[in-house]
């Protein structure tokens, strides 16, 4: 499957964020990651996540494809991705 | 076409981002909209973002769907959106 995961976490918690983010997913910008994750490593993701966010704050939200034959991307400005051509 | 607005762009533009933004999607969290747009309205959304920000500064990625048949949503931590149950 293919996920987006964006993040809207505190500051103090943000680097162990990106870490476990980018254990699983590719930055794409400020917020986001996106890419294709298996089954077992998106339980993985969210398990790693669940233990370093503060719960009653921070908020992620992870957007689930199963396919990504109708998904499109545009950008506007720069493009700050790792990696701008995944789709 | 159902977009998801990813922005990450400088703290002196972000007022403005924020009120077009609310022109036409919802607001989900820090940094994120969703919504069903039609393609008159998507045009007019990237326009409006063309003329306020930084293009080589600030970027807006757009994801956007042809169909949200195969479209999940989860979230860890806080829901903060206007609206979290679109999907």
């Amino acid at each position: 499957m293919f996920v987006i995961m964006v993040y809207d976490v505190g500051e103090e918690r943000l680097l162990k964020v990106l870490s476990i983010g980018r254990r699983y997913l590719t930055w794409i910008q400020n917020s986001v990651f996106e890419g294709e994750i298996s089954d077992a490593n998106f339980i993985r993701l969210k398990d790693n996540l669940s233990k370093v966010i503060d719960k009653k704050y921070d908020a992620i939200t992870f957007y689930i494809l199963r396919t990504t034959a109708y998904l499109t991307k545009e950008n506007l400005g720069v493009v700050k991705g790792e990696s701008a051509t995944i789709i």
